[in-house]
């Protein structure tokens, strides 16, 4: 495993692309060893290169005693993105741009989904990103943070819910008050599985260009949400993964875990992204569940848990 | 179930619209009943109209004897396409035809997945299309037939490829020398997962924009082709449904599932269309499997019939 994923002699350790890389590659080997301290099962680690610098680490746990499928990826990538994706990201038209320029990037990210066996424990995601682009043709570098965590149960158990966000509340509060109803709505809104009409889901935080104060604020910010992963979410799996279930509570996992897929293969921005533009796909898929399913026209019994959870994925509540 | 889904009173039933009609109606009774019997289960049916004129049924198989789910879906739909769709169609640019016009269709068509339980008998897919657009500020009508069949068996077996390639091959040598060889290529291309570098199946026929001759000749083709579903596919389940399978076997069916919900949510036209424009999602999904599984950077073993498999999805072969 290489001490640094930056290029040697270019990229500045000290620089927030270090401080950030530090932050994700920290975060993944304290929330693997948490994840395989409850499951009893280790991480298989693959780490892998790009011959233009950069690479990953990705950890994998298959097949264990809680988890059916656990990653955790962690990326540094340097690239080149379209004039549109740029402007996108600085959230407006930049003069001497054209719509064929391809802008010099940096980006480093930690990613994970975990999909627990027992359906009444919740399936967790999280993603937290940095981004900087390079002064490319007389246009400034530029720089934004991106990321969140959000929570998709089977069933809503609302003192599970209510734990979950209030955890990502607290830390939202400390750095700006305005940032939780922003960032909570942001993510409802994000993990929409549009031809639903119903979300992913029961939500969580979202964020993506944010670069409006000191970058060490957001970096400060980041890194508390990536290091409350663990307390946000292992208390609500440790609290279910022994838990009693019936097929039907089985099935129903199995379709939401349908409507996981959907959402990320047919909506999520870095997956069809990257899918798209050739990155490494076992990485990029490590996302989707080790089983899942489609019924066709399948309806829950009215005033059932399965009619409860479908009423908070289509009206998304406040916890 | 209503006789006829064209508009009353405005479509004539003796016009080409009113014959494609009758053709897949006619060929989603047949092919139901043989279903039917093979399995010992009946098919569920969905009506549905379109305040617009036109509608759908929908047949759905769930849970039988032979197959995990197999649908076969008739509409008839009314809408107006965009300048791109149609200067695609009709393989050219139309003079006064702006960016932002849409152009009103009439769309008449049957498609139809099955997905046995037995990882040794294949899951079949096919589609049969007739299109036709309207008089249009001075731009003339234009129709064109579009389909294919084709099959995705988890393993290889040479004989059964050679019945079912080999049976669509006699339909198009009937017809015309040229069909074959242009449409089994057409169909290992379209049925591409460009990211993972390997086809969905082991191919078929697959056509479209079709309208180089009397349209009563495609008709003829079309309703052949149509009418042959039953004898290319059904002595294949016929001999696999009841063969016995180890648990590595029903997991690489799963995972080849998994691949197959990847081409149609990222890549397949009909079901991305469908789910962005407002299609009916339980039909436009029906064709999903009922179980589907992934797994990370699974990998085969040498020589063995999961990378034989594989080779041929990699390496599209002539049967």
């Amino acid at each position: 495993m290489p001490d640094s994923l930056l290029r040697a002699g270019i990229d500045d350790q000290d620089s927030m692309k270090g401080k950030f890389e530090r932050v994700i590659r920290d975060a993944q080997d304290s929330i693997c060893a948490a994840i395989s301290e409850v499951d009893g099962t280790p991480f298989h680690q693959d780490a892998w290169t790009r011959e233009s610098g950069g690479g990953g680490i990705t950890r994998v746990l298959k097949d264990g005693k809680v988890w059916e499928k656990a990653g955790v990826n962690v990326s540094v990538v340097y690239g080149s993105m379209p004039a549109e994706a740029y402007r996108a990201a600085v959230g407006r038209d930049v003069k001497d741009l054209k719509d064929a320029d391809r802008v010099p990037f940096f980006a480093a990210g930690i990613s994970s989904v975990m999909h627990p066996w027992n359906p009444h424990a919740p399936t967790m995601h999280f993603n937290y990103r940095y981004f900087e682009t390079e002064e490319w043709n007389g246009i400034p570098g530029q720089w934004w943070f991106g990321g969140g965590t959000d929570i998709t149960p089977s069933y809503v158990v609302k003192e599970d819910m209510e734990h979950f966000h209030g955890t990502y509340k607290n830390i939202c509060d400390k750095h700006d008050p305005a940032f939780y109803p922003k960032f909570k709505t942001w993510c409802d809104e994000y993990f929409q599985i549009k031809h639903r009409g119903e979300t992913r889901g029961l939500g969580g935080i979202f964020f993506d260009d944010l670069n409006d104060r000191d970058p060490e604020k957001i970096l400060a910010f980041s890194t508390e949400c990536v290091n409350s992963v663990v307390d946000a979410y292992v208390p609500l799996v440790k609290k279910h993964m022994n838990d009693s279930y019936t097929e039907t509570e089985k099935q129903w996992q199995q379709l939401r875990r349908g409507r996981y897929v959907e959402f990320n293969l047919v909506y999520d921005r870095g997956t069809t992204f990257g899918l798209k533009t050739g990155g490494r796909i076992e990485s990029i898929l490590m996302s989707l569940p080790k089983t899942a399913g489609w019924e066709y026209d399948f309806q829950v019994a009215d005033g059932s848990p399965e009619a409860e959870f479908l009423d908070a994925a289509r009206n998304p509540r406040t916890w």
